[in-house]
């Protein structure tokens, strides 16, 4: 084992879209631990859109990412020494554990994997946090009846792949908007989307949604926010339900942006608009959890992993996927164990 | 009885700020019923926010206001002859009966008044469509917990005012807006609204409302839309419920107008934003017109009136309606009958 733990600490607030320089690494000793505690050597860390809200100094619905601090963020690894009676040497524990190489937990909110379900990576992807926000999102937000129309921004993401596919499960028709042809060859041709588009080759939002739509929209699974929202509003179908997911497009700009107005359409076609937060449901991953690890076994639900390697890559990996580089969950291994 | 019918017709689609050229008054003779209808001499008329949207072209959640057609829209009024089995002459009666002094119905969506019960107008007022639509917009929608903080937009108009005694009833603490101060003095003095403030004499909505909202706000009852409910939404409590009743501040322009984006606050503070129409509710009239009745007959929940005189009035009392000039339920009466 190493004697040293590499960290990614937050050196500064970015203003706009966060620069390299707003992050340092620091070495410090591999911590041990003490009584009531293990030690987890980290295999994966997972770099999420929400983490760029943290990192400004505004309180939202989580405390803001302390300056000088090791960047929170949660991560899948073994436990290596264990002073804690319920965390044995050898297991397999995903926590928010931060972008470091080794970590100390006392076991707050740290959850067991099986490496035998799934490879353990899925821990922070698909039966994790993020398959949990599209079971929740589409399930309990939107609740699409078979035969609805369900349109997916930031489709071929982690959360959105997935929100997707669970429509497909429940027999929606599916209709997913990515950055790029890749994604949208995926989304298509092996996630079962019904059709998708590129909105980086398309100028037309409104118009290719519109044709690729032709019932209207019932459920609006939300990843991004701005002009393609925009585009969106104005087919929802009345009684129409939009969960608000993410609004990755305005999360790096440097003043807040403005945009149509879109409470009048709330208003005539009575939508319900509702922002969630997968931690809402706590008291359901019970019931989420196996569900989804039957989905994956079944083949029914498929997923996709973009990962970079070594530590030192966790910061390009995040500015990567902020920037929308990533087809499916974004993932730093640090280390093969 | 007169042998005439004036009426007021839609004679042009209005762009922008509606004008009286907009409408053409209109004679004929007074109609006779048929086999299966009565004729209803009317009382009083019902001028709504929601007419300005059914006068353009584009179709909302109604068939648009056809041309040269006498204005819909509800009115009560009496029986005075009767070919219907189910409507006796000198019966009170609710209905979409129009801009008109008579009307010719085969009942439907026809509902009878007890003038023993309240005076007949409230029949367009509080125990009526705008009754309604408070009772389900703050009882359904916003679903106000007590000690929760309320606001509501528009609030001394028919529902607005309504809405926010409601929310009194249901220990909540009330904050008002409204656009003058006899408003203002009203909804505080006489509706028992905590607080209110007039829009027209304050600058800074924002700080105005954070200073009467030092808890934040939980539900937000929203008449208005525009610059207030721009001010509302970053004073949103985590789990906060918004009701879109009325965008007025919207229906006037020329063109689409933009704002402030809302959905980063709605996905941060896990805002719920529903818009609504009272039509939803149909099925549960039946319990909350009793409610209502017992809350104004025990002198809980109390109502005002602006009430201008005859037909050809109709109009101007429409559009000052429009511009707010009218405090509680704006009408007109057309016969003392």
């Amino acid at each position: 084992m190493a004697t040293t733990n590499k960290q990614i600490l937050l050196a500064a607030r970015p203003t706009g879209f966060p620069q390299p320089t707003d992050f340092r690494l620091a070495e410090g000793p591999v911590p041990e631990p003490a009584a009531g505690e293990f030690l987890v050597g980290i295999s994966y860390l997972s770099v999420d859109p929400y983490m760029r809200g943290r990192m400004n100094a505004a309180r939202s619905y989580a405390d803001p990412q302390k300056l000088d601090e090791v960047m929170g963020g949660g991560a899948v690894g073994k436990v290596l020494a264990s002073r804690h009676p319920g965390f044995a040497e050898g297991e397999f524990v995903v926590g928010m554990f931060g972008w470091q190489q080794y970590a100390i937990s006392d076991g707050g909110g740290v959850v067991k994997v099986d490496p035998r379900l799934a490879p353990i990576s899925t821990s922070l992807g698909v039966l994790g946090m993020p398959g949990l926000t599209a079971y929740f999102g589409l399930l309990d937000v939107c609740a699409p009846r078979p035969g609805e129309t369900v349109v997916v921004s930031g489709a071929a993401g982690a959360v959105g792949s997935t929100a997707g596919q669970i429509a497909r499960i429940r027999g929606c028709r599916v209709v997913g908007i990515a950055g790029d042809d890749h994604k949208i060859r995926w989304i298509r041709e092996d996630l079962g989307f019904d059709a998708a588009f590129n909105y980086k080759a398309e100028a037309r939002f409104f118009e290719k949604l519109k044709e690729l739509c032709p019932a209207g929209i019932d459920c609006y699974f939300d990843n991004v926010g701005g002009a393609i929202t925009d585009a969106v509003f104005p087919l929802m179908n009345p009684g129409g339900r939009v969960a608000i997911c993410g609004q990755i497009a305005l999360y790096n700009l440097d003043k807040p942006d403005t945009g149509a107005r879109l409470l009048p359409l709330v208003l005539v076609r009575t939508l319900k608009v509702q922002g969630f937060l997968v931690f809402q449901y706590a008291d359901r991953y019970g019931e989420a959890f196996p569900q989804l690890a039957r989905w994956l076994q079944e083949g029914r639900l498929k997923y996709r992993e973009t990962v970079a390697e070594g530590i030192e890559n966790a910061v390009p990996a995040f500015l990567g996927m902020l920037r929308g580089e990533n087809i499916g969950k974004q993932l730093v291994r640090i280390s093969s164990r």
